[in-house]
């Protein structure tokens, strides 16, 4: 069974969202045979790469809140990481633009290290005192050398801006497909949808409610019409009746 | 909606089925919102890199069929291939493993090229005079850059056994927990499945059953107990009721 997680590296809910979904996954019995992916969603896409800002200015510009008021939705946040054991740093935070995060994402997803990159990226944006936004790219090559992955090669897809770009918005113009508005988003087989960091009980009732509900594919063919199936297995190619 | 389409290069019924699966598809009124992935499955997964052998020779050995019955298979599948518009070399094809295939099939993916990579591929094994078997690995650099891809990246891919291997694997996995067991297999939003290279029409019939099925998902939360959904979206992030 496949669960597919739309989020962005500068969304809270989803740094907290992942750690409920992680939980809920690791106490499922049949853990090992679901496949989680990970997939782009970013949250400010028309952000240009260097506008970086406080996130307390940006949320009182872009809001009209009062400082005041984003830095008690902050605090907040930071209470509701820290009931899942995640630090969460409520003073100074930045925010900026996630593309090239979400590019190096998938560059992680095809070496099989994407759940290890997404939480040295958000631990990096939501737990450090060092930005993600303003070091370069050098910053992003070190989290993705510790999560495992060739740092001359992550180099490389930061160094260049088509590298999975395509993959990126194809990501973002899927989850409008599926009428996602905000993250994280989980989707589960196609079937079943969790919108938000919801409790890890919820998660797991998704996963129990999905995982019944997985039933065997129905296989469409050309009913009586049929000659033998035309395909080809370990043990030959069939030979149409002709 | 997606599909996903799992196949062999050295299997002629994906060769055939994927041109009339291309047919059903270019004739769907929805086409431009149907996301198509192939899957790699190598039906001779444990042939050595370098064992190589003529199509007929490997036939009769492995079925202890004659090489004229094996000829004949091969003549079938030239008629049903030119019936689709696809030349088909009869004669003097060969065949050996396909994994380094497969892994540059899914660097093709993660560069939005997989579709004109495959039949390229399926061009050169099933068309051409030279094998992509026995010409090293700039034969199929060749083929890549054909298909749009750089070829100094493709290169780099054939030259690291690890790369894009793990994702193979994976595909080949998910295929047996899905019960293919030959290809061509076609899954579509995971809920339907045709099995072998069916007729177009049964295609067009597939893709308006899965289509009509392709329900929004359900989604499942927290109930009387929310207090609102704890999400991030282009406005802003939720600030919990606490």
């Amino acid at each position: 069974m496949r669960v597919e997680i739309w989020s962005d590296i500068a969304c809270p809910w989803c740094y907290v969202g992942k750690a409920r979904f992680d939980k809920a996954l690791a106490g499922f019995a049949h853990r090992d045979r679901i496949e989680v992916v990970h997939r782009s969603f970013e949250l400010d896409p028309h952000r240009a790469k260097d506008d970086v800002q406080p996130v307390l200015a940006m949320l009182s510009r872009k809001y009209g809140m009062s400082e005041a008021q984003a830095q008690a939705g902050e605090d907040n946040l930071g209470a509701q990481a820290a009931a899942e054991g995640l630090e969460y740093r409520t003073r100074g935070r930045d925010h900026g633009n996630t593309f090239d995060m979400h590019r190096l994402l998938h560059f992680a997803k095809a070496h099989g290290r994407q759940s290890e990159l997404l939480d040295a990226l958000y631990r990096a944006n939501f737990a450090e005192e060092r930005s993600v936004f303003t070091e370069g790219p050098e910053r992003l090559v070190d989290l993705a050398a510790g999560a495992g992955l060739d740092a001359e090669a992550a180099r490389a897809v930061l160094a260049d801006p088509a590298a999975y770009a395509d993959d990126v918005r194809a990501d973002e113009e899927e989850a409008a497909r599926l009428g996602a508005t905000g993250v994280p988003f989980f989707v589960l087989d196609r079937r079943y949808g969790v919108s938000g960091a919801q409790p890890t009980e919820v998660f797991t009732q998704a996963l129990t409610r999905a995982w019944a509900d997985h039933s065997p594919l129905h296989l469409i063919d050309q009913g009586q019409r049929s000659g033998g199936a035309q395909a080809c297995g370990p043990d030959g190619c069939a030979v149409p009746r002709s």
